[in-house]
């Protein structure tokens, strides 16, 4: 559409052509504070969004939502070896308040496990109050070094889930369930993104958990993005927080806890994932506008035809906006609502509709197709439904194309560089991470022979999928 | 229904009562941090329908959502005299992050006046980027010394809206649109607390302010309650960030700005508002749960006619609930379910069902009314539609039972105490505010003698309400 490239073409700088794409398609700003970021309407419209799905398939799994503080004792993080030693050097500490030195300095929450195991350890009494099911919704703060908008950034939005179960194999089966039903299903099914779910290796575990499974998806790069985690934290925090129970004998346990989260990073994914040198591509079932009804030049009745089909589409139940804003040119409208990824473009004219018909603009394919107006109202759902699942199988060709299976630490290493590498864990499991990471490509997770998620790394045959990294 | 009160009567004790309800209905815990609050998840539960009813209004009043960063430096703050003033005796600062001291002390937001201006700054250039329509929904922080849960916390959540706008005359009739729109809608039909709208006077004025407007609520004590803020901040913030924009004749204007809140402190306000000596009452239009179906014994048949009768509730568009625990005794379920405030509830007990009916129970009225099972579906949302008007109609009865009209200021402190005092404006403008202020009451709000709000308080025959405040 345009001739004078608006954003740096991904073949040139990949890197670049995010930037540009955040800055064009309005996403997001720097912060006056380093590593901070402006979630500008439209970015924000698309983190509402996948809020709201995330947010339907966790009361689906069963869990509440509800509101700790932004402040916690520094002492409570100093009380988990491992976790403390994790986070202590990303920290924002308040050290004043109400215009006087605090006696305990209050660490800015970077993940509530501390706190909110603390209030588990007082709501949950007897075998009846589990498995105890928490979700908050919540911003965190961790000093980045490399910030970059929405992949890394020193405050983020996120949702953190924490639950409390009465076996292990409790917590490890939550654990799982979360990853299938809410992540990777929001992820394949919404965001149109074919994430790999997986376990990750000791090296690469969550401060103070047993296990950590992961959803992997492959960026337009070739790089991964961990999209989303899920933690079985085993009884560590139990232990440390005194989360126990009585069970049905009158014996006192020690609980199992998990906690599992994603965040504004799912935007970065979203970008990366699917748009192109034109901008973002967003899919049909995540895109706050599914629709915009293009009004070419407001003659010959086109300007109340257009209004017409914006109600017939809202009745048809698409998400639709109109584009009435005839004094900016033509041209540089159509090519505004690309750069934003909007699915379909319905462009009225006068033109067109002396002849009965419309043109309908895929943003995926770049395909116009002449409608008549009697029939894009019925046809654009059936189009939508359409354009989500080419998005999904174009993103899940590209991966696969670029996946390979290697049989050596090299080869992967190389493999690793322009895609993900397949290498059979028994290669990697003894110091192998240490020589893939001087390439600095990483194990992204494990799999075993069939794609599922290993119980321990321990198991034969396991896959490990190997890839630089966001 | 309980012999024995849980809760300490209102009568006795009124600020004990809503602790007691606060704990007992499991709306919040204290937190951590003094002054910081656990919001649990049926508190929760009630703000997220705040939140989706508050959202739905500002979206239709055309504010985009969006996210600001927490951490402002601290030299935002101290751009504008008023603002700084106001708002340094709470900050909560933050000076150390990443294992170093900062250069600049970070400000944790005490709201976003600052920092959104910064970028109204930078984004508004000409008029036809104006009016600029921004809301958040974010956390906040104000160092409190005598937090009370959900009334006055060290940590709240909120929405903050920001505007900028092209003349005065614009951003006085948007802060006034939003209080009429946004927040009286709102609380009178969904919250059924019958607000009075109203202008503060100068010396109540939010920190940078020309006007600022209010709805105030009647407690249960007759103490008022400041539910929400619309302020036109006029000049003030445009002059201090350089909000400003070239009009059609390509000439340098300023900017005329707008903020309003309102927060987790509704929650408060639903509480004292409705509740009474059983605990919580939530209108049905608020409520997170409009119907329990409480299963008495669970013998003939009872429990699957109680989960057909959810099905049905369910298709009539009823947020409904099974409670099907007869583990527990049916009084203590009964109990629990009043403390909670679920507008209906509705028994299925095998005694009942045998003669065809099942006993639905109001819970603002205790009513008791037997129903034929097969015509409760039917009936459940008409008696929820009763319930709300009945709700709204008894707050408006005490509100205007307490309001008393006095011609001194001796006699406006008198039923201050008490109640709302209608105290004519020209008694207290010079100097009044401090003789009601010995007496810990306040003016609430101005109102025109018809009920308006006043363009300025120098209007003559305005009424003043006089009232103790929480």
């Amino acid at each position: 559409m345009a001739k004078q490239p608006i954003l740096t073409p991904q073949a040139d700088d990949f890197p670049r052509w995010y930037q540009d794409v955040v800055a064009k398609a309005e996403l997001a700003d720097n912060g006056p504070v380093r590593g901070t970021m402006v979630i500008r309407p439209y970015g924000y419209a698309l983190w509402e969004r996948m809020q709201a799905e995330v947010d339907l398939r966790i009361k689906a799994a069963g869990a509440d939502n509800l509101y700790f503080p932004l402040f916690i004792p520094q002492g409570y993080l100093q009380r988990e070896a491992e976790h403390v030693e994790g986070f202590s050097p990303e920290l924002a500490v308040v050290t004043h308040a109400g215009g006087k030195e605090l006696d305990e300095p209050l660490v800015v929450r970077p993940t509530s496990e501390t706190v909110i195991g603390e209030y588990m350890g007082k709501w949950v009494q007897s075998y009846r109050d589990l498995p105890l099911l928490l979700n908050q919704w919540a911003n965190v703060v961790r000093w980045e070094l490399r910030p970059r908008l929405f992949l890394r950034t020193t405050e983020f939005l996120w949702q953190e889930g924490h639950t409390a179960h009465a076996t292990a194999e409790d917590s490890a089966v939550y654990t799982e369930r979360i990853l299938h039903e809410v992540y990777a299903d929001f992820m394949v099914n919404v965001l149109a993104l074919p994430v790999l779910p997986g376990r990750k290796t000791a090296a690469e575990r969550f401060p103070g958990a047993i296990n950590t499974l992961t959803v992997e998806a492959m960026m337009g790069d070739g790089k991964a993005l961990q999209m989303g985690t899920s933690h079985d934290l085993g009884q560590n925090f139990a232990r440390v927080f005194d989360i126990s129970y009585l069970d049905d004998q009158g014996a006192t346990q020690l609980c199992w806890t998990t906690s599992w989260g994603v965040s504004t990073r799912m935007v970065g994914g979203l970008i990366m994932g699917h748009g192109d040198d034109a901008g973002l591509v967003v899919p049909p079932a995540l895109a706050p506008i599914q629709a915009v009804v293009l009004l070419v030049r407001d003659e010959d009745g086109a300007g109340s035809a257009a209004e017409l089909l914006v109600a017939d589409l809202q009745t048809e139940g698409v998400k639709v906006r109109l584009d009435a804003n005839v004094a900016a040119s033509f041209g540089r409208r159509a090519t505004d609502w690309e750069l934003k990824g909007v699915p379909l473009r319905v462009e009225v004219g006068p033109r067109d509709l002396a002849e009965g018909h419309v043109t309908v603009v895929r943003r995926d394919t770049g395909e116009k197709l002449q409608v008549s107006v009697a029939e894009v109202a019925t046809l654009v759902p059936v189009l939508l439904a359409e354009v989500q699942a080419d998005i999904l199988a174009r993103a899940t060709r590209r991966r696969d194309e670029r996946t390979v299976d290697v049989t050596s630490l090299d080869e992967a290493v190389e493999a690793g560089k322009v895609g993900f590498a397949r290498v059979p864990w028994d290669l990697v499991r003894d110091g192998g991470e240490a020589r893939l990471a001087q390439d600095a490509v990483t194990v992204r997770c494990l799999q075993t022979a069939d794609g599922g998620i290993p119980a321990s790394e321990d198991e034969p045959d396991l896959v490990a999928y190997v890839a630089r990294a966001y």
